[in-house]
């Protein structure tokens, strides 16, 4: 057991963490100023100097697609990139897309580089490690309790050598990006197959005729244009070639699950990076305001904040790290009990802090004026993302009753 | 001690829910439309026609200006009206408007019929009253903690027969609107009179030359155009006549303080019809929405919450009602414990309620299709209204310590 | 709507009060004292000189049986006896007996009131309003869960003029004492009736050859002799004549229902009496306890709980007291859910605060010098008390729901 | 960095684990049955027959001292070690004795093999690696606040070639016992020193005169016989010679200091192995208590806390390895910081997980017939333990505080 990191990882770190400050953090404002004054091109996040500047010279150097493994990515572990997704999500709008590091085109190009053809790869899968386009994943629908992907219903049906395709999704992040420029599609191929076999993923260029990006779906009065918005979808008679598949017809509800994992991880530890930020926030805050004739920083109540802060980050991020550990040795399946875990202890710990860190900034916390509240909609959204809490934990109770009984 | 409502609160709770029902929640969505189709001018909230319907009708019936005690008022003490205020918080963004009992009007009213002189009614009150005007009360400033009134620094310095204003504020609410055309301004008239003493309340026309609305502030993205906003306010050389000040020079504090205790009910039962509707919003999708073979009312752990959200708006209606009996039979004094706690008590509970009611409602819950989301971030602006909870609790704490050390 | 007191109750309070303070408080020493120096004969707690002192004084005031409505006891309402009670809850191991109303003495009392035969009345509940003898209701299996009574195992089989008794019961409060002389024992007599007409009450005097007193069962650590203990019971063959049937074969459900609105109302006043008793040493002991050199009572978290625990306390009082309103004018089935919300709310609420205060005195409010883990014991089992607290929100959420539904 | 343990550390995890199954477990009835029948002797737990044999069998396996680094002890560093605290802590009153790693003769075994003389060595220190006496460390006194080490009040005055000891000790653990022969006391021999030079620590032999040992102290309604309970001592005049003085005059606090780093890795480890053992516990008795007609295990709340559970105790458990492992790599003092937060994190974790296994049990989780409530009381007390949480969490924010100031 060692808690160190390896020598690489360490040397990433420190490399990323200078460069958080020397380019990121200062350009926070002008990413934020760029897009407001981009008014209906303000979902093209993407198409911004300043993040163009960004990404060529964090490529130069190397920070790039750090997030996939092997040849064609960083060659990181899970464990190696962990660390390195926490900084980045210190500053959760500009850095993982600084270092072609963002959601959800990490998880498609992950599951094209695992699943995709040849063509399937020359088409998308490079100019998406290239930074040239966007993707989104198109999962989940406004009628079914999407957390069971079993339910999923859009339809994809079969005609001849193409599939068509029918039904609504909605909360399709990054897709309001008109850059985005491929969807992977998750239907019903076959009502009639074994449970976990009636599901097919299928490749979507944006300008199909039949997809209709119906409206932005927003999240508290936020719209999320900084990262693609979250779309509502309507697919009309949509038609793709059966080539579109990926893998396999029936592979949908596989490849869903092999898609989980490292998302999660990828997830949880942003999340910890966007904690460790709010935390100095309000640390300094808590120095710099006084009322009451003293620093914030000398009431009782507050330490008692920033140390329950401390607390829990830590136990938090140790969990995080373990299971990144356990996927690397063992595998997503050996790590389900951790991944499960992790999903129900992030969020809510985050937004705790986050909670804190505002009521430390007064009004202030909850406006324009600081990232706090914006990050605390985000996280909110992570109690339901991939199934809400509850979901997971009555999975998680049922394995521990199930464990004890065979012990 | 008796626990019913007296005939006439009962009579106004009947004929007040009946009009609910009949006129106000459907007409919701169609205020929230004309809002919107407003573009620009969706601050004038007052000026759409819907309300303007709903207004007429609601005055034909009697429904008019509950809150104001005597008789340029409805007549009803702070114990009748808190149930009629919970019913109106049901539909808070449009029903307390419609009575001509929405905030920040009702306290501005409070004041002028209190201390406001016979022009100064004439000219402000009345039409205000009349619903034809609206107002703004501009208090809380970005650089000092705003919950002790005697940090206020806006400057209001005499100059013959009239007062010169310098200084800034932020969170007015409502004075985006261009139809609040009253502000009562808090500001520091003598730096050295003792510490009480050193505030004064003036009146400051809209269109006073030097005020500035510099920007509106938002709420986690909201910004509450459907009542006015929070703006920022800039005042530079602001002039106005002596004659403008409310009730004399260096009597601000103790406006502000009378203005505290009705206002503070008001807010807290609004809350609590809040929390109620949501408790019916969380009942109906529980029964309505099946996930992993049947409906979420039957999973225990919503059930739980549901059960939680009963026992808390229960204990928390209760001390509400509570402190409304006590202002109206020993003052707002002798209640001064009481409006403490219900400062305290209700945001946490009703913010606790809401964020349960969107959780099972799924990531819906967090967008535009609900109004949980733009409830909770209301309701937790609620904490640092009148100062964050963590002053109200100190102060609390210490009066309840000096007690037993009298005992 | 009205939440003063009336003039009885006014007084009463006034003079109990006043009676706690001159005789009650300075007696709970030597109570103890008197107890610990009986040894094996510390569950006589009600033959303690002091204990025989008191009631005498304070039945010469006429302080006795308030429990009791009607003219064989106080004639109070609900209403009018709580705030008594609460007072009583301050010294809860010795108030309640020297005014005639300890638990379970108290149920029992009510049972042989509203159902005992003229001859159940002469032979035990004369004596036990005069306070002569002690009584135990013995329901609880540990085989089966009591919470719902239709559980409830414990066989009586009729056999000719006599009443045949097998099984066990446990946590029967009281019946350690040896002058506790009657048992009120609650069993099936007819297996094959409808659910609720299974079971029946029986009069078990403590001396009927082969009832048992197995054991005493411990609560933390603690037997609870000052109040009797809490007793494990074996019958085998135990026989009583058929007219010790209490109102009728198959009533026994019946009977309990009734017993449960009053007694819990009472366990509530008084867990807040002792809550209120908390915070006043809580209060206190910050006040006079130095560390890092400050008073404790200038701790920022100190205050928070202190806050916190007024706050909660004042709102859970008010639920306790509208329920015995609602009994008093509606009945106990029109105040079924406010009985669950205040079974519910009290336990934990007063745990929390008894947790508060236990951290404030330091190790010290663990040990036997303060009164403040025992209470803290005491309270824990409410928590499960006439069922679980899960079982309460249940059915509480469930009526919620139907309530909707029906809407 | 490597979550995995070492093949030492895997082999005796075995090993342990195997002989707690074959031997411990099935003791834990007999060992309580015998100090029970001990009668006033239950103080001597270690005289008990069964404890003898246990240890003598440990002992024969190299399951001994398990705690102690270096060549006296198994050589073990402190994360090789915590495992094995761990699956200790899941028989605390018995296993840690077996292989006498029982506090407090782990702490004091420490400080003289660090800082004794060879004579303090051979007169105490190995009697007790040996087993054959015990021991207790007098630091708490009941006037001062003793979590800081600086407020100790026991006067030790040089005399010639003796110190005189005046004071009183109170939650002395093991004092109880009279085979524990030896106490280390704080006092203070240098009141005009610099503040942490001002105290030392002596060996003082329990048979001193003028040593009282007053009375024991009581958690809860617990003695805690069966690891020599907590004494309240007063020292009159008590002699000792000089050479008694452990390390040199003035350097008590910096050896408290020492000693306090590995004593919380194994409380807290301990802890998590009560912790472990009682969510077994809440699963079995989930699977086997049916109410309302099926199995606990299937109720939507309870699987919650199993959940809750699992996911708290998996974080916490990782902290306090990593703890471990910065003792071990960059010293106490390098992980300041992270022993502090897990004397916060564990004791109110572990205290969760038992309050929801004891809910699961019924009152009867209250009782003796279950570990579950003795061990709630156990950990109760470690929020007082070496200070209350508040001290460490208000000492754990300034620290933070300060790190952000200095960034």
């Amino acid at each position: 057991m060692d808690f160190g990191y390896d020598a690489k990882t360490a040397d990433l770190i420190e490399g990323v963490t200078a460069f958080m400050e020397s380019h990121i953090y200062p350009a926070e404002k002008v990413f934020h100023d760029q897009l407001l004054a981009a008014g209906d091109d303000r979902w093209a996040w993407d198409s911004t100097p300043i993040l163009q500047e960004l990404r060529a010279e964090a490529r130069s150097r190397g920070y790039w697609n750090f997030f996939l493994p092997g040849e064609r990515g960083a060659g990181l572990t899970n464990l190696q990139y962990a660390p390195l997704a926490e900084i980045t999500g210190r500053s959760g709008h500009l850095a993982p897309a600084v270092f072609n590091c963002a959601a959800p085109d990490t998880g498609n190009m992950e599951v094209l580089n695992e699943f995709g053809t040849d063509e399937q790869k020359a088409q998308w899968l490079e100019p998406l490690l290239e930074g040239q386009i966007r993707s989104a994943f198109a999962m989940t629908e406004p009628d079914v309790a999407s957390s069971d992907a079993t339910n999923i219903e859009l339809s994809i049906v079969r005609d001849g050598d193409e599939y068509v395709i029918n039904g609504r999704k909605w909360w399709i992040t990054g897709a309001m990006n008109p850059n985005a420029k491929i969807f992977i599609v998750m239907g019903k191929t076959d009502p009639s197959a074994p449970r976990h076999a009636q599901q097919s993923q299928v490749l979507v260029p944006r300008d199909t005729p039949g997809l209709d990006v119906v409206r932005p779906m927003e999240v508290f009065g936020y719209d999320d244009h900084s990262h693609g918005g979250h779309a509502e979808l309507r697919f009309t008679d949509v038609r793709v070639p059966v080539s579109n598949v990926i893998a396999a017809e029936g592979a949908g509800f596989a490849i869903a699950q092999a898609r989980l994992g490292p998302g999660r991880i990828h997830h949880c530890m942003r999340a910890i990076g966007l904690a460790e930020r709010a935390i100095e926030m309000m640390c300094d805050r808590a120095t710099g305001r006084v009322a009451f004739g003293r620093p914030l920083a000398e009431q009782g109540v507050i330490r008692d904040w920033i140390a329950e802060s401390r607390v829990r980050v830590e136990q938090l991020r140790l969990l995080v790290l373990k299971t990144a550990w356990l996927m690397d040795t063992v595998g997503n399946k050996g790590a389900h009990t951790e991944i499960q875990a992790i999903k129900i202890a992030t969020p809510r710990t985050v937004q705790w802090i986050l909670d804190k860190a505002i009521q430390v900034h007064g009004a202030g916390g909850l406006s324009q004026d600081f990232p706090l509240a914006e990050s605390y909609a985000a996280i909110r959204t992570l109690r339901f993302a991939d199934g809400p809490d509850e979901v997971h934990k009555n999975s998680l109770a049922k394995a521990e009753i199930r464990k004890r009984q065979n012990s």
